[in-house]
């Protein structure tokens, strides 16, 4: 049976049966096997994006599952194989896709807002948005696909070098994957989160987390350290952002990667001072999936620790609901299809 | 005769003969031929740095001179060689030392603030901060040398490509050096400025200046030409921060060289949302020193036009007076020795 769940508005989902869709050319259709719940799906939810999804849309992109079908012209690509989907659709003409942007295109479509998404049996993509995953890796670690891909750009973002020292600013799922990343990639790195319970399931991730909130991290830092040479401000809030200069070592590197459109209070003269840089960082380009596919096909990490309960797709509405009255959980996904 | 000129607080110099100082072991003795007036000589003179400055220091670090005499140790100078002095004492034990970082040292001294500058007729310096200039050099010239390393420090640290588009907010002395130097690096230069008087001198020196009161020249940009690839903040003002994300391109890289000390409201969702990038800018390296020599030995720009007026040491407070009472001037020097 072919099922989608559409969110109808009004922090509800409700699940149908519908007809298998067949990908066009240049199209690919998949079986989801999962399809992970992400913090932008939490504000579809609350109805803060109605705006821009609407009331009669299948959301989710952190995906995995099997190529169904394969439209005319689609090259490499054959019915069974274990794959994701990087869930962006560019112009190929505004400024930013023509200098090689395109994950930052100005009219970019994401997969599961603008257009229908992963909460559904049989998913129909554009090629180019489909990376191929080895033979043999786990579809339910595959999910994780995209939100560690987001944790591969940032840390790539941030130029982190061997044995530099790392803070994350906010330890929800996608904070505590770039600091499973950046510790990878070589970082003494220290996630500061002022959730006791999320700072627990850190702790379970064998990383070292603290409670700015507890005691003057900053200080400590500048004085032990002469403070961090990368910070990943993840929390998108004030207090991050305020944060963020203070614990910053003279040409540190700050990844902007919370979302703060708030236009907070920012130390520029800090900036100036220690020629502190700040980094922008939105989403991912095609290495950073190739990098977090590797990291799953690896096994780099506990990955199932990170994973905090799969639900059916039946049960979605509960899973929105549970997530949303469980702060401290890090990941729940939502198995789908057969393949899993 | 040997005279210095004495910050004496309350807005006023008093010159005063003094006895000729002889280098220590390490040092050199420079008579100087020139110092220009710097935008911080200005705020010693408004009384904006008393605690720092003190009421008796000689200031003037924007100088050139010829090496009078040299002590023990020192390799490399000889007597009569022109040179200039890259104001710049570091400690070589802070974290930033450390990691080779010595223009943002954290105990940082700068000569003609923290200890006595060059508005005297024989400076001496530690040797490792002396630069020696290529014979012939116009000593004229060379006394911009140390604000044209300033431009060449911001330039460099913009990692500007050739071809790019960049603006510079604020069209004083440092606006306008850094606007020469992205011009010759081959970037496509705009600059904003709201002062008509040092708009007219921008345009002097060939380049092109906007008033960004007068049109939306960041809307203009992002319809022409997807906005501006390199931005850099000379201003310090809170509306610089404000127009710096307006007018950046994806990928932007804005240069923090103004100073703003007030914690401004910067629109960091922009930051993350066109993965713009804040760097800031201090000072200057070796690198810069070598740079800024080369322009100004090549001949690179019409210096004389930069250079307003050239005053005797004997005027210094009616050129501070003279300079106060005139926003759009340039740069105005003093002349100080016979080398000149």
């Amino acid at each position: 049976m072919n099922r989608a769940a559409f969110y109808k508005g009004n922090h509800s989902f409700v699940v149908t049966e519908t007809t298998p869709p067949a990908p066009a050319a240049g199209e690919v259709a998949i079986d989801i096997a999962y399809c992970g719940i992400c913090g932008t799906d939490m504000h579809v939810f609350h109805g803060d994006m109605d705006a821009r999804v609407g009331s009669n849309r299948i959301i989710g992109h952190e995906m995995s599952g099997r190529v169904a079908a394969v439209g005319a012209g689609v090259k490499g690509l054959s019915v069974g194989d274990p794959v994701v989907v990087r869930p962006l659709v560019h112009c190929g003409e505004c400024p930013a896709c023509k200098a090689g942007y395109t994950h930052i295109c100005h009219k970019l479509k994401f997969l599961g807002l603008d257009r229908d998404g992963g909460m559904q049996t049989t998913w129909v993509v554009p090629d180019y948005t489909v990376h191929k995953l080895p033979t043999g890796i786990s579809l339910k670690h595959a999910a994780l696909v995209e939100p560690l891909a987001v944790a591969c750009h940032d840390v790539r973002r941030s130029r982190l070098r061997p044995g530099e020292r790392a803070v994350v600013i906010g330890g929800g799922p996608i904070g505590a994957l770039i600091a499973l990343v950046a510790s990878k990639a070589g970082a003494d790195v220290t996630v500061c989160e002022i959730n006791p319970a999320r700072r627990a399931k850190v702790t379970e991730m064998k990383l070292t987390v603290v409670d700015p909130a507890a005691t003057d991290i900053a200080k400590e830092f500048q004085e032990k350290f002469g403070g961090a040479n990368v910070v990943f401000e993840v929390s998108g809030s004030d207090a991050g952002a305020a944060f963020m200069t203070t614990i910053a070592a003279a040409r540190g590197r700050i990844v902007m990667v919370g979302i703060n459109n708030r236009k907070p209070p920012v130390d520029l003269f800090q900036f100036f001072w220690r020629e502190l840089e700040l980094i922008g960082a939105r989403v991912y380009e095609v290495e950073d999936y190739e990098s977090a596919i590797g990291l799953i096909a690896d096994k780099a990490f506990d990955f199932d620790t990170f994973i905090s309960e799969v639900k059916d797709l039946s049960e979605i509405q509960q899973a929105f609901v549970g997530l949303d009255q469980s702060p401290d959980a890090m990941k729940i996904m939502l198995s789908i299809g057969e393949a899993a």
